[in-house]
């Protein structure tokens, strides 16, 4: 991190399939209209239980990224 | 919540009637501009005192809405 | 709160009304099971938007009770 | 806020009608002695439980005031 | 989550395997005596080293179900 | 701690003697009706004050015990 | 509690020989100046170490008094 | 604060100089793009260190400004 | 710290200049009327901006002094 | 755990992979020079993120391991 | 504390008599390899739970102590 | 950050001067023994005062450092 100027956003990714994976998919949409993401931190993992099993992984994430010059 | 990604927004509403009318302030901004929107989350309560009785309550919440796909 | 042993349950009230109604009415539900209900204090406060405006309050709350001797 | 130097107190006012009365009640036992009150900040909600029903809400809350020059 | 009322218990699941396998375990056997479980929160990840590897991953979490009418 | 789900509950011992004392009693009440209790973690410690000396000390622990295969 | 309004004030007690006594000096202390104290809670215990053991156990905790009406 | 909505974001300035440039050259960044910038509050002061000297203080800020009516 | 009893206030510091220079005016005001003030802890550093720029640094801060035998 | 005395050292591990093999590269690191490493507790979890995906999960763990008699 | 540079270190110790004394013999396990050891502050107690009953008090410190010059 | 390892340490630094510098000593103390420092982190910034003016500010530190492979 160099004399840069970040921003951090927050998210809720979800996924069926593990925590890893809905930190994951929070990231991928960050992407489509963020440029230079740096970095992530996890702040909270939830999720939605149906019929006794876990139907979505729910986990909140700061992302930061450098504002551009 | 299904397979979406949620952000989530930090403001500060106020009200000079009740701390529930500050955090209701705050989402009707919210809605100005924002599509989506799923839930809240209350942070912080404070308020200004004018002349010895409260002038605003003032509610921080955060604000989750869905991102369109 | 004499020489007794006390327990506390977690409890999530909501209410369409006002954040207040949402706490009485998880106290409420406490009391139908439970005896000797002495105390309540606020964890975290949040609801559910539609259409731009609270639908629920949902506050979470834990209660103490007695435990009988 | 500008120059001064601001002190905080802590008290717990109580209410058998709301939570926001009882921050009103500790904001007006506070104007007794104190001037010059500028804001509070809330730090706890619980209340005291009777018969099933809330009999007090105690809202512990921190003011700030201006110390004189 | 309409006008329901919510209970929270404290389970800690175990897993050779993973930390999300852990989470699952608690799930499972929270679904055998509770019925309308409806989410988990993460409270703590831990676990259990012997001969230098992770024998068992300890998750706290809080998992919420609906109370019946 | 094996493959195994342990639930933890939240308890408030009392004791006029001291602090040690007041989360033995919570411990004590704690084994009258739950089996297999291995841990517990202390949360506060407060007490109630008359005539200027301490009456009962109130330890808020967490007890965790293993739930039954 | 009843209607009153209270005021807590943070104070750090020590002692040579527990830390319990060391809650109990803060307190007696306190009782010199101020009336009606109702009770205490433990903000944080810590203490002096002088070669190689405990010389001071020094724990802080915040005393709730009622505001005289 | 008058009967204003406020939002909040969070950045993180960086400077060679000091803990308090940081903070500058967040907020001067921030008034590039916001208009009604009121308020900050510090949330984490950190640095990178090369060949054993603080090379950037890295210190995060929320930024509060007046949304537009 | 020796066999003493200690309070805690909590002030408001505010400077133009710095986040140090707050700190050292809550001090010097704590110092009119407080005798035996022998440590302070930050607890929050913010800040209020004018026209983009930072107008005053305010500083909450606990002064520790110790009470007269 | 026994009559004995533990410490806790804290370390961040890292991987490409996934957030559960950043902690037991932790972990693996921790066994080349401690021996008696007894369990681990997750503090943060982050990531570094390049081209948008996550070319790095960063786990930050404490490592209790007994002290030798 | 002059102008010196201090070092804390994290440890558990274990008693089955009190809380007092597994901060004990945490403190006196750290002599026996550290020097200049100036004082503690307790993070966490707990306990294990046999047959009903404490067998050991299990208190989390951290210890600080002068690095040599 | 790359595939590495990293160990953190806790300091407290001081300084007459200021609160900056009194992270810059812990950081040149612990350059001394420790190769590959990579980061700080401020955990707690206090002070000790004489005479009503501050003299020595201490800053508590985690600084984090590569761990040799």
């Amino acid at each position: 991190m160099s004399n840069h100027v970040y921003k951090m956003v927050e998210l809720v990714g979800s996924s069926p399939e593990s925590s890893d994976d809905a930190i994951r998919s929070a990231i991928a949409k960050a992407g489509v209209t963020l440029k230079h993401i740096d970095w992530f931190e996890v702040l909270q993992t939830r999720g939605h239980i149906v019929d006794g099993a876990i139907a979505h992984w729910q986990v909140t994430v700061k992302v930061g990224f450098r504002v551009e010059d």
